[in-house]
């Protein structure tokens, strides 16, 4: 692509640095910016700048978070006793969307995935496997994606907290195998939370 | 969606506002961001209030521009007789790429739309009919695209111009009807812009 202006050319370039946005969808995108007022511009801009700049992220579960604790945290009536592990926030939004959830969560903020060079000491277990052997979780419910990374990281886990006194459990298989969290409907996820079954501490054979 | 934190349901917010972007790609995109350096993130924002503050359009031919006079204008090797109008920057880079084009453009920067409350006054006519009228330019090939509202714009600038001495031509239709002209192959619009037909100055009757 040949642009007649290296500033559109420099904001082609950065847009379609994003995942899954190419090229032509770049340029139609900032395109699209020049053509509303430039009050959308800044709006964006600063919008991302602000979120990059101040984020922060909950001190006990590792949610995103404007505070030093996130609202799930800080809320008494949540049971402290039963804690559900998940990738990331997205899992997070999803089950809280459900309304049958009323523990807290553990944000790992990813898989153990060997392919894409991430290991246990990228991910926030250390801080996991502290609480539980702090004693105050009584109930581990993994409910991170059912693929061959989302088992190795709830083995991995499991061997790290065996031994001490704590139920492990799995959402229920209502979701499709291979298929993301946050893309499955309320129902079926609000029901797979329900129905959580014991976590075997074996990797899946198929 | 309920979101755990301000900063982010703002960005999500200001992404999800561009077109062809829902509330999920737009979350997907944030954190995404959030995972990269920050410096990604200011690259980012900063090339876009950049393109946005300090964007010019040529004087002659509204193309985008980083000078008054765009490079193509600014070429005396381009003919001046020769003017091809469009209705927007990506078909003046679909055409250069075929480099097929000896001729300048005009960009309109639309086409008429009366669904879209786009009238003749929104789009950069008057310009292109006071070329005309010095008596510069010998030929105007219109490569809008081959649909109602591209038909319109044609027929409504013909009449602008009619009783000049003036060539006018539509570009081959080599492209499918109804197809945008920046996803045709270098090829097929190279030959449409060689096998240019002479405008006959009626609406299509299909
Ligand atoms: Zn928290
Ligand atoms: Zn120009």
């Amino acid at each position: 692509m040949e642009f007649s202006s290296k500033l559109l050319e420099n904001a082609v370039y950065e847009v379609s640095q994003l995942p899954g946005i190419g090229k032509r969808t770049a340029l139609r995108l900032v395109l699209h910016l020049l053509k509303q007022p430039e009050q959308r511009t800044s709006n964006l801009a600063t919008s991302l700048l602000d979120l990059r700049s101040k984020i922060q992220f909950c001190e006990n579960c590792h949610n995103i978070s404007d505070t030093v604790l996130c609202e799930i945290c800080a809320n008494p009536k949540r049971d402290d006793a039963l804690v559900c592990v998940v990738e990331d926030i997205r899992d997070v939004m999803a089950i809280e969307n459900t309304g049958q959830f009323r523990g807290k969560y553990h944000v790992l903020g990813g898989k153990i995935s060997p392919m894409e060079g991430i290991g246990p000491q990228n991910l926030k277990i250390g801080t996991l496997v502290d609480k539980v052997k702090n004693g105050v979780i009584k109930e581990l419910i993994f409910a991170l994606s059912s693929t061959m990374e989302g088992d190795t990281t709830n083995f991995y886990i499991f061997r790290q907290i065996e031994g001490f006194e704590i139920k492990t459990s799995t959402i229920a298989r209502g979701i499709a195998v291979g298929d993301e969290l946050e893309y499955a409907d309320e129902v079926t996820l609000g029901r797979s939370i329900l129905n959580r079954v014991p976590f075997e501490g074996s990797l899946r054979q198929d």
